[in-house]
């Protein structure tokens, strides 16, 4: 019993978590309880039902299919719906048209064969990818409306009057979605999305600021640079998280994001390295090495914070060119250094570290560029 | 007009190439129709018609909203429809009966309530990330199952009956697509992952047994390497799908070849350093990077078919062992190396060349073990 009661207490913590991240998922649940009551007066209110008859429930179909968290989705589901089921309907009506020519027994053989053609082509035009990314859910209801139609048409005497009614509740319930959808606190995926970019270039800015310093501060004196950056979740999660986004890959700023997080990755896998490069060749990178990754940390801080705002970056160039300057530092460092009898392979792995953080900038830069 | 033809020729030609590319589409879409003209029985057969009149569409709606590509998926569709159907059902029928016990003119309120306060709570579940992944398709059914009943069990009579005709029909729906899923040309989707594995990791094979040669055979000479490597699509593409590859997340394997192509993108951007390594350096690491990356590149090669073969990979293991004495080799030449006035700017990239393909035998290595 004590654990059943433990059990629904993390429940309980997980719902008000999920609430409190995105206090919208709670109004969207109360949108979607609104607009379902609101098409369900079709049914209570006698004058609505005299009108449309068992057809109102279409409306709430519609309603639990349509309605999405953002605006834009539930117009696009919306129109999607109403184009299909139009198209759909029309071919419907025609086929019934084209077996009523035949006689009553040979009728079925028509219509069976007309559905399973459309359903078959339609089917695989589904498998299109771009037809499925955009109307993958329109070819459903098309399949869905056709087959219904010309299907249960064969035994339906008022035909043209169950489709107006239907057509109408439809039109009704996806009218009614999408009204409360932009009325009633309406959310905009595209806000949502520009959010999403800023959070992910944070988490870059995270790993970086705290790099340079883990890598060359910890790891002279002793070894736990792996298990440092290993144990520290915070770390790891935050830029395997960007590595894994997906959601918003079509914005040149997201790809480069992205494009980042594989060398923060590399990054990453050079601390696992168990070979200790020499002192004077630490101290030739060291200090560009901390620069770069901490001022190019800095630039990913202050983009994220002028994305979130909307507001033009002003600290970002400044950082910008600081770790060019960190990077042209440790190119002249590297080529006026004359180290005798260096240790190829020792510093094999810290001049790895180096040079990626070369490409980070490289990175940063752009990523700067296309935020401004 | 010549356009127009033009286009109805490419439109063809895509249809057939997609055809071509997993005849499984053509049949699944054939699938599709077979399972939808044997539905449709319900009204062309009168029997069957007296028996179960309109509610024979339930199993129209169920065959288009249920069948899926795959006998996995198809069935948890199936499951997840029957569990909600039945579940949000019972409540239903449920609420009907508690606002009975009202006045009629209250009754309105009640269901409105209920249907308010349930499907406000099931939509909130739905944001769940874990229940959203497995019982999205339910969750809504629920909503859907649960609305239909209340609402329009408020104006039916015989409300018992209709509930019975159309949970037979949907579980007949459910029951017709699962078998004509499973008996003709069953598609399952672990085979499927399967393949997609072994053709991710020949993507990445095909990379790294192309890298070595072009990166150091023509960039001594001319610095046509990153316009070889650039402009070969198929080596770009190749590796780059890998890193957006989700689809087989869960599988160990996967993710280690994920990773690879990580390495492999941090090997790919070395390839724009404008610097060429002086003479005496690359001599000294050309060998063993080339092995490295080719006989990497062909122990990916052998694990790929034999995954795809489900049979033992019996070449890989002496690939494994012949890329491990190449890093070594590598080693043991940076040890040995003396050179005089290096300059260490210079070979910086092509030390993370190498130092990258040392992680990427780690890496290849780890598949390997996974694989046997």
């Amino acid at each position: 019993p004590c654990k059943v009661k433990h059990n629904i207490i993390m429940v309980g913590k997980n719902i008000k978590k999920l609430g409190k991240d995105d206090p919208r998922r709670v109004i969207h649940s109360l949108k979607v309880g609104l607009a379902l009551t609101l098409v369900s007066l079709f049914y209570y209110l006698k004058p609505l039902y005299d009108g449309f008859g068992m057809s109102g429930i279409w409306a709430v179909l519609t309603v639990v299919v349509v309605f999405e968290f953002s605006v834009g989705a539930t117009l696009g589901k919306g129109i999607n719906r109403a184009c299909a089921t139009l198209t759909a309907g029309a071919l419907g009506v025609g086929a019934l048209h084209l077996s009523s020519l035949f006689p009553k027994e040979e009728q079925p053989i028509i219509l069976g064969s007309l559905v399973f053609v459309l359903a078959a082509a339609t089917t695989f035009t589904r498998f299109f990818p771009k037809i499925k990314a955009r109307y993958d859910y329109g070819l459903i209801i098309f399949i869905l409306t056709f087959s219904m139609i010309s299907i249960s048409g064969y035994r339906v005497d008022k035909l043209l009057q169950m489709a107006h009614q239907r057509l109408s509740t439809i039109l009704i319930g996806g009218a009614t979605c999408i009204i409360v959808s932009i009325c009633v606190c309406p959310v905009w995926a595209g806000q949502d999305l520009h959010n999403l970019t800023a959070s992910n270039i944070d988490k870059l800015a995270n790993y970086l600021e705290g790099f340079g310093d883990t890598y060359f501060e910890t790891a002279p004196e002793d070894k736990d640079c792996v298990n440092d950056i290993k144990n520290d979740k915070s770390f790891l999660q935050g830029y395997k998280s960007v590595l894994n986004s997906k959601a918003n890959e079509e914005s040149l700023i997201a790809a480069l994001a992205r494009q980042c997080a594989y060398l923060i990755e590399a990054l990453n896998s050079q601390c696992s390295s168990d070979i200790q490069a020499p002192p004077d060749f630490t101290s030739l990178i060291q200090e560009s090495c901390i620069k770069m990754s901490s001022e190019t940390g800095k630039t990913l801080k202050s983009l994220a914070t002028s994305i979130k705002a909307m507001k033009h970056p002003n600290s970002a160039t400044e950082h910008v060119e600081n770790s060019k300057t960190a990077a042209k530092d440790l190119k002249s460092a590297l080529e006026a250094a004359a180290i005798e009898d260096l240790d190829l392979l020792a510093i094999i792995s810290a001049a790895t570290v180096a040079s990626t953080l070369v490409e980070i900038v490289e990175c940063v830069e752009k990523i700067s560029d296309s935020v401004h």
